[in-house]
C-alpha cells in the first residue's frame, strides 16, 4: 500500500458520511411543489413526499422497529413504495424488497433468509401471505397496505393500515447519522436453478450510484433522460434493484415522478400520455405489450426515451419503436450490480445518422458509466483483445457492486475473483470501448469448436417480419457438440414456416452476420416462450423441457 | 449512534475507494479524439492526455517523488496543469496549486508551509523563484515548464524541462490504489490578515465534489453548462480552488477544454469566438475586462453560459451580459469548500420571464447543490426565519469541506464550530430556499443599531450607467457608530458627482430596496479600486488607507 498522506484522525470528525437522507436534501429545494403522481389516483408534492418520509419513520419507529431490523415492502410500484426508499433506511433499518412474482414458496424462503422483522403487504399480496404465514418465522409486525377506503378483511394479523399509521405519526424525525456501510437494501436474484440468492447494497453504494447515474443519463445532449422538466414513469418492478435506482435520482433532481401501480399496458400508454413521460426504462416485453396496445397509435412519443434492460434489445423492437418516435437505449447491469454498468451512448453527431445507423449504435451494451471499470477476460483471467471480435467473459469493478450473496459467502466467492466481479456475460469490446453482450455464459452454443451466441441468432430471427420474438438454446449433438435450437413466436395472424426464416437467415450470410452454419436446423413455433419472473427468457426451463 | 448492520469487515474487501484516477476513466473512453486546447499554441486529444498523465507519473517517480510527497505547481492556466490535476495525486503525493499572484514572500511562506518537495515553475514566475530560492527549505527537485522551444537559461537548478522530462518517461504507469482520505491537493487562502492558510481535499473529497458538480450543472435544461457538446474554458486560475474542481468534471465527461493560458482579455475574447466556448466561470472582474474589449462587439455569445463567483454578480453587470446574449448565474462557495455550495437555479418557466426578471434570479447565491446542506444562523448558533428578510451567518455541510487548516488546527476550530462549517458570510433565505448573501461579517456596516450590508449598496450604486465599479466599507461615525463610505469608479469619458449618485440611490428607497439612512454621504471617485490577488475587492487594505 502507498505510503500516502492521510487526513488527520481528529480531523475526520467533520467527514460526511455518504447516506440515503441526503438524496433527499436536494429535490425538495429544488421544486417544493413538484408533482409525484400515483397512477390515476392520486397525487402530491415534494414537501408531501418529505412530510409523509418523516410520519413512516415515526409510524415504524413506534411499531418498535429499530436500526438492523429488516423491514420488507410487498406493493405496486407507488409513491408508497418510494417513501419506503427512503424512510426505512433512514433510520438505520434495512429494506428488503420482495419479489412478489417469486411462487408463494420462495416468498417464505426469501423472508425467512433475510431474517424480516416487519412486512408492509398490499390487499392483493395478502392472499399468498395467508396461505404460507405458518411457514414465516421471523416477521413480528404487519402492515396493511391498500388502494381502497377500507383495508380488505384479512386472517394476517396486522396492526393497521399504512395510511391510518401515516395519519397519527408525528411528521418531524430526526434522522440519525451513522456509518455510510450499513447496509440499506437487500433483495433477491431469481436464477434459474437454486435457492434465490440475497444481495445487499449499503447507503454509500445507492449514494454513489444515483450521483454517477445522474451525471451520466443526464448529461448528454442526446440522451436528456433526467432533466429539471424531465417526466419519469419506471417500467422496471420497485422491487427490482430498486428500479434500476432511478427513483433516487429523480428524487435528488426533484423532477415528476409517475408511478403506475400495476403493469396494465393501455393504462401504461394513457399515462404516457396524459403527464407527457419523457423516460422510462423496461425490459423487452413491457415495451412490446405497450407497443401493442390500440392506443399507442394517437400517442405522441417523440420525446420518450427509454432504457432497454434485463434482456437485449434487438434491432427490430428499436427500429419499430423508432417508427413511433420511441428514443430507445440499450442499459447493462444486473441484480448484483445495483444496477448501472454501462449503455449505449450516441455522440451528438450519431444523432445526424440515420434511423437505422442509429438503431445499430443503440442496440449495444455501450460504453462502461464513470466509475466504473469493465474488461472481457478469457477463462484464465486474461484480457482479451479489445477488437470486437474476440469474447470474453464481462468482469467488472464499481463502488456500487454487492460485496457477496447475504449469508452465502461461498456462493460470494464464486462472484467475486481476483479482485473483479464475474457477471457470467459473454462480451466483444470494440477499440472505441463499445461493448457487445454476445450471450450467458452458459447459454453460448459451442458447436463444432466455435462459440455461437444465442442473443445473435435470436437478434436475426427476430428481425423477420412476422416474428414477435425467438429463443435460442444449445442441444447436444452427436456430431456438432451443440447445434442451436429455436423457440419462435410469430405477431397475430402470421403463418411462415422453417424454412422462411432459414431463408431470411442465409441473407445475413452474406453480411457477414451469421455463419452458415449457425443457421438453426430444428425451429419450434410456439404460442409462449418461457419468461423468469422478471420477464427475461427462461433458457435453463426450456433446456429442461427440451431434455423431457 | 444507531445499531445498523454494517457490511462485513471480510467482504469490504471488495469496496472500491475513490480515488482521483477513477475521475480518468470515462471521458477518454467516450470521446478518444475530443480535443484539449492550449490557447492558440497546441492542441491534442484526450488519448494523448492519458498518455501525457502517465508519462509524468513516470517522470515525477524517475525523479524520486513518492507517495505522500508535495508537488507544487507554478503554472498558467495550461494543459500541463491539467495533467498534473490528476497525475500528482494519482501516484499518491499531494498537488500544491502555488498561488503565483501572491508576494514572492509569502510564495516562499507557503511553500515552506507545504513542505514542498518538487516544484514545477514556469519560465514567466522564475525570476520570482531565482530572488528568493535561498530561502526555500524543503524544495529538492525543480523541473521547468516552458511556453518556448529552448527554456529559459536560469540560476535555478533544474532536473530539465516538462516536456523534455515526459518524452524520456515510459507511457504505462500502474497507478495504486490507496486510502481514499489520502490528501489529494493543497493551496492556501489568501485572507487580508496574517499569513495564508493551507486548506486541503483528499481523493474522495474531489471525487464528489466532481460527481455532485457534473449532475448539478448538467442536470438542468435551463442551464446547459456541461454537457457532451460542450465547450469549456476556465477563467478562473487552476491555482485557485482547482479551476473550481471543473477540470475534474469536464474530464470525466469527455468534454472539450480550451486552457487560455494567461488572462489577456482580447485573446481570451478570440478563444472564446474560435472554439465557440460554452460554458466558463470567473469573477465579475474577468468578465468586466472582456466585455470592454473592442473583439466582444463581434462574437456571438448566445450560447456562452458563465458562473460568477468570488465576488457577488451584480445586476448592472448581469444585465450588460444579457444585452450581449451572455448567460451568467451566481456560483457560491469558497476555498474553503472545494468550492460549490450553491448555484442560482433557474426553473423551465424562469426561463420564459423578461429578462430583467431573470437577472433578479440569476444574481442571488441561489440553492444549495445536491449532499450539501446550508443553514443561516444568529451569533448565538440558532437558526433565523427562512423569510428572505432576517439575516444570520451561512453554516454548510456537506461531502467535501476542507477539514482544518494545514498544521493550524486552532484556526480550523474557529472554522469549525457545532459540527458545521462557519463561512464567515452573511445571508438570507426565502421559504422557496434561495440564499441571498447579504455582506462577509466583518464587512457589515453597523450603523444607528442596524446591519447594513455593503454588498447591497455596492449593486445599487453599480446600476448607475455611468458607473463602472464600487466598494462600500463602514466608517467610524460618532453618532451613528459606523457610516457608509464609497469608493466609485466611472466608465471612460463618464463625470457625475456625488449628488449624482445620491439621486440615483434616492430611487430605490420608494421601491424598498434600500432605506434612507442608508445613503452614503461620502463618495470617492477614484481610478482603481483595490482588489486582493484573487480579484476581490480588498476592504481591509481600503479600511486601513481610510484609517491613515
Amino acid at each position: 500500500m502507498a505510503q500516502t498522506r492521510i487526513l488527520p484522525a481528529a480531523d475526520n470528525a467533520h467527514q460526511y458520511p455518504l447516506l440515503i437522507k441526503q438524496l433527499l436534501l436536494s429535490g425538495p429545494r429544488y421544486n417544493p411543489n413538484q408533482e409525484i403522481v400515483y397512477s390515476n389516483r392520486s397525487k402530491y408534492t415534494y414537501t408531501d413526499l418529505v412530510d409523509r418520509i418523516h410520519r413512516l419513520a415515526n409510524a415504524l419507529t413506534d411499531a418498535g422497529v429499530k436500526a438492523g431490523d429488516t423491514v420488507a415492502v410487498m406493493d405496486w410500484d407507488t409513491p408508497r413504495y418510494l417513501e419506503c426508499f427512503f424512510a426505512i433506511p433512514m433510520i438505520g433499518a434495512i429494506l428488503h424488497t420482495v419479489n412478489v412474482r417469486l411462487s408463494p414458496e420462495q416468498i417464505v424462503y426469501t423472508m425467512n433468509h433475510a431474517e424480516d422483522d416487519v412486512v408492509l403487504v398490499h390487499d392483493d399480496f395478502l392472499p399468498i401471505i395467508e396461505g404460507v404465514k405458518d411457514e414465516i418465522k421471523t416477521v413480528k409486525t404487519w402492515i396493511q397496505l391498500t388502494d381502497n377506503d377500507t383495508a380488505k378483511a384479512t386472517s394476517v394479523d396486522t396492526i393497521g393500515d399504512y395510511e391510518a399509521l401515516l395519519a397519527n405519526a408525528n411528521n418531524q424525525f430526526d434522522f440519525p447519522d451513522f456509518d455510510e456501510n450499513s447496509i440499506a437494501t437487500t433483495f433477491y436474484t431469481t436464477g434459474t436453478t437454486g435457492n434465490p440468492k440475497g444481495v445487499y447494497f449499503s447507503h454509500r453504494q445507492l449514494v454513489l450510484h444515483t450521483l454517477v447515474m445522474t451525471g451520466t443519463v443526464a448529461s448528454f445532449d442526446e440522451m436528456p433522460l433526467l432533466r429539471s422538466s424531465s417526466v419519469y414513469m419506471p417500467l422496471t418492478p420497485m422491487f427490482h434493484v430498486h428500479a434500476w435506482g432511478v427513483p433516487y435520482a429523480a428524487t435528488m433532481m426533484g423532477i415528476k415522478q409517475v408511478y403506475p401501480g400495476r403493469y396494465e399496458p393501455e393504462m401504461l400508454v394513457d399515462l404516457l400520455k396524459e403527464h407527457k413521460v419523457t423516460f422510462s426504462h423496461c425490459v423487452p416485453t413491457i415495451m412490446q405489450m405497450m407497443m401493442a396496445t390500440e392506443s399507442i397509435k394517437t400517442a405522441d412519443l417523440n420525446n420518450w426515451h427509454v432504457l432497454i434492460g434485463g434482456s437485449a434489445l434487438t434491432k427490430g423492437l428499436c427500429d419499430a419503436g423508432a417508427r413511433l418516435g420511441i428514443k430507445m437505449y440499450t442499459a447493462y447491469g444486473m441484480s448484483e450490480t445495483c444496477p448501472l454498468l454501462s449503455a449505449s451512448h450516441l455522440k451528438p453527431e450519431d444523432m445526424e445518422l440515420p434511423l437505422e445507423q442509429q438503431t445499430a449504435i443503440r442496440v449495444k451494451t455501450g460504453i462502461a458509466a464513470p466509475l466504473v471499470e469493465l474488461e472481457i477476460i478469457d477463462p484464465d483471467g486474461n484480457p482479451v483483445p479489445h477488437d470486437g471480435e474476440a469474447k470474453g467473459e464481462v468482469v467488472a469493478r464499481a463502488p456500487w457492486l454487492t460485496q457477496s450473496y447475504f449469508k452465502e459467502p461461498q456462493k460470494g466467492e464464486e462472484l467475486w475473483q481476483g479482485g473483479w466481479l464475474h457477471t457470467g456475460d459473454v462480451a466483444s469490446m470494440e477499440p472505441n470501448n463499445t461493448l457487445t453482450i454476445k450471450d450467458r455464459i452458459k447459454d453460448v452454443i459451442k458447436t463444432g469448436g466455435e462459440w455461437l451466441s444465442s442473443l445473435d441468432l435470436e437478434n436475426l430471427i427476430s428481425q423477420h417480419p412476422a416474428v414477435a420474438g425467438a429463443a435460442v438454446v444449445g442441444v447436444p449433438d452427436e456430431k456438432w457438440g451443440e447445434r442451436p435450437y429455436a423457440l419462435v413466436t410469430l405477431k397475430p395472424g402470421e403463418d411462415v414456416s422453417l424454412k422462411d426464416i432459414q431463408q431470411h437467415l442465409s441473407k445475413f450470410v452474406e453480411s457477414g452476420d451469421i455463419n452458415k452454419w449457425a443457421i438453426p436446423e430444428q425451429i419450434d413455433f410456439v404460442e409462449d416462450i418461457p419468461k423468469t419472473s422478471v420477464g427475461k427468457i427462461n433458457k435453463k426451463l426450456i433446456r429442461d423441457q427440451l431434455k423431457d
